[in-house]
């Protein structure tokens, strides 16, 4: 027995028209496991002068009331992209009783709440896995596999581009000539900025956090720094420390409160994130129950998020009616991490006079702010000397205020700021060099 | 508004009990994904004398008609192994209009097609996501989230013991060595037949690649070799061509027809599964609209286990009624590859006298049936010398008959068994050493 389900478009560019066709060449397969024949009736665009390959006949319409009207049209994928119209129109629509599946990160990492709730009052589902991680099932697996495992950390490769970016720069190449080289294959766009900045990858962040901790994580309380000011010589101290720098995303509940933050970090080489290729995302889950999952591959691609906002169709026609995953997301109230609070192992390093008790006071000046170091490395630098620390887990607030102490000491002349490290074996384990 | 959904479990042992308590602790969580209130009410034990600690009161019994006969038990999981009675308790349950999810990798993998047909007759869902690699949500992945991409290759890590093995041989350990090691660190067990004869990993192959390639696979059709004549000079011939020695499942829809195989294979170095740690499990899946999705994390653990076994009780409730997943997921007719079709590139190499025109002789036998060399590493050894060759993608056939004829050569005193190459660049890109 076949039930006929219509879906409408909200867009029809690159990932519009491949759902479209990607829909067409799959209702069999959809049909099969739901028992629902989808048929893409109506697509908005914004023009319809241009020239489309429409795959099944769908009617191409500039006016939105003709899907908000449609009584036929159950489900709708928004992936016209941009805040608003975008915004107006997917509440509207779960206001008026229709399932959404979205591809819009900004959107969704803007306005998850207000979202979240329009959907549970129009007893509908609002499913949006294609954006983050383009074809990563990263949402579907936190919601549905990961139900009952306090998920309480995330770590994540979620930007190709940056990367991509930073793989060339260990090979040697400068920021510029590994941007122009990412340019050059199309990983990045002419104006990088919202990449290489932290920005994106701050919105994935935003939307992992909130699936991931049920609550609410506004982009405002993401801190992002991206990697324009990475200095060559933060590379080469990695890779000394067999590390290497990657712009990390990183959720954490600690204590009752949430830390989510995109920074450039020094990652051990053996830990699965530094082992992401190129411009592949990835993104790693640790919870009670399961230890640790990790889920990799491309982040971007047209057939990649459409394959995503595909599967979040299939799932909601397979799900409609039962009230499965229909009820807001972001339940829990949890506040933010106090800032400074956030704890992590740190590197930084020290330009000093090369003379005797330098290294004692720098460990006591750490000590007095009960930061430890796991692992030192010192370079002679003509009088001076370059110390690279590697410190145990410790509040970023008080390696701050040690950092600060050390700057005022006699014979340090220049700290470095810190940044963090993610190492799998733990720091413990690293031991004195 | 709350449904009370009853749940029984066949067996409470780890994997049991874990369920029980996981279950009673995050009813909650359940119950705001679906809108069921689900409670275990019955436990089926062989032993009601045994101490237990009950999570939330279920009552135990050894008469399985007490689960079977009573109406208000929505979902049965069993979590008790072995093919019978397992197998025919799952078939009943089925048939009586319960919804079954099992943690049986045996009972999946030798009577999938049984079992599915049973469900799709009783109108229920037969979930089976903890038979493969515990926590990791491969099972959902590819039947929820890659149900329009057409998975045509599924190459896995999926037996964490021989991972570890392998990962500690490398490290110059013997195989009994590394087995004594794996045995005290509890990742092999006393009897470690199962997992180094590559049958536990071979059971999981034939499953995911009867749900990637939507056909029945059975376990005889999958061909298996384990780790036990893994001769040292492979695992130093790997080193040297910058790859390692692992137990790779490799499932493959070629020419429409499935080759489905579990061997040591080489890895090269960069590929993502020479990175899996340890005990770990990997699977990566390739598909037409993902390019290639990798998931990683513990294959094996009790509370792991639970929590699949819990995702899939949870998926359950939230599509009960609508008919999602509960047709035959293996409808297609694909038969296997024939033997020796199955292409691969490959490595081997040859003992052979230091002459002039060896080299020639060897690359003319291969030539003659049509296998071409990729890369070539010359060592000599006394009067003799070795040939470590790669060559490019062949079929498993055409190289058995050019050894057969390389054999044959005066010059050539012994030559190896090929074993497959798997490499992310491409072997077209290993170049000549």
């Amino acid at each position: 027995m076949t039930t006929e389900t219509n879906v409408a478009l909200l867009g029809y560019g690159t990932v519009g028209g491949a759902v479209d066709r990607l829909l067409a060449a799959s209702a069999g397969d959809i049909e099969r496991a739901t028992g629902h024949r989808v048929r893409v009736v109506k697509a908005l665009v914004r023009d319809t002068a241009k020239e489309r390959q429409v795959a099944d006949g769908a009617a191409i319409t500039t006016d939105f009331a003709e899907i908000l009207d449609d009584p036929s049209i159950a489900v709708v994928a928004e992936v016209m992209g941009g805040l608003e119209p975008a915004g107006a129109y997917v509440v509207d629509l779960l206001a008026r009783g229709k399932h959404v599946v979205t591809a819009n990160k900004q959107l969704v990492a803007r306005r998850a709440p207000e979202l979240f709730a329009a959907a549970s009052a129009g007893g509908v589902q609002l499913r949006f896995e294609a954006s983050v991680c383009a074809a990563i099932p990263v949402i579907k697996v936190l919601r549905e596999s990961l139900v009952v495992t306090n998920v309480h950390r995330v770590l994540g490769i979620v930007n190709g581009t940056t990367n991509f970016v930073l793989t060339e720069m260990e090979g040697g190449k400068s920021y510029a000539e590994a941007l122009a080289d990412a340019q050059a294959r199309g990983y990045a766009e002419a104006d990088p900025t919202d990449d290489v900045s932290g920005a994106d990858a701050a919105a994935k962040m935003a939307i992992l956090a909130t699936v991931a901790f049920n609550t609410r994580v506004p982009l405002d309380d993401v801190q992002y720094a991206g990697i324009t000011e990475i200095d060559p010589l933060d590379v080469a101290a990695a890779r000394e420390l067999e590390m290497v720098v990657r712009l990390v995303g990183a959720a954490r509940l600690v204590d009752g409160g949430y830390d989510v933050r995109v920074e450039p970090a020094f990652v051990d080489a053996q830990h699965p994130l530094a082992k992401v290729d190129g411009a592949f995302n990835a993104v790693m889950l640790q919870g009670d129950a399961i230890r640790e999952i990790t889920l990799a591959g491309p982040g971007a691609g047209g057939t990649e998020t459409a394959s995503a906002v595909i599967a979040d169709i299939t799932s909601v026609i397979g799900t409609m009616g039962t009230g499965f995953l229909q009820n807001d997301a972001a339940w829990r109230e949890v506040p933010k991490l106090a800032p400074g609070a956030s704890r992590s192992p740190f590197y930084f390093r020290l330009l000093v006079d090369d003379r005797p008790g330098t290294l004692a006071h720098v460990a006591e000046g750490l000590a007095r702010h009960e930061v430890s170091i796991a692992r030192l490395v010192q370079h002679q630098a003509g009088s001076g000397a370059t110390l690279h620390v590697v410190t145990h887990e410790a509040p970023a607030g008080a390696l701050a205020a040690a950092l600060g102490d050390l700057a005022g000491l006699e014979e340090v002349r220049r700290a470095s700021r810190p940044i963090p490290v993610v190492s799998d074996r733990g720091v413990a384990e690293l031991g004195w060099a």
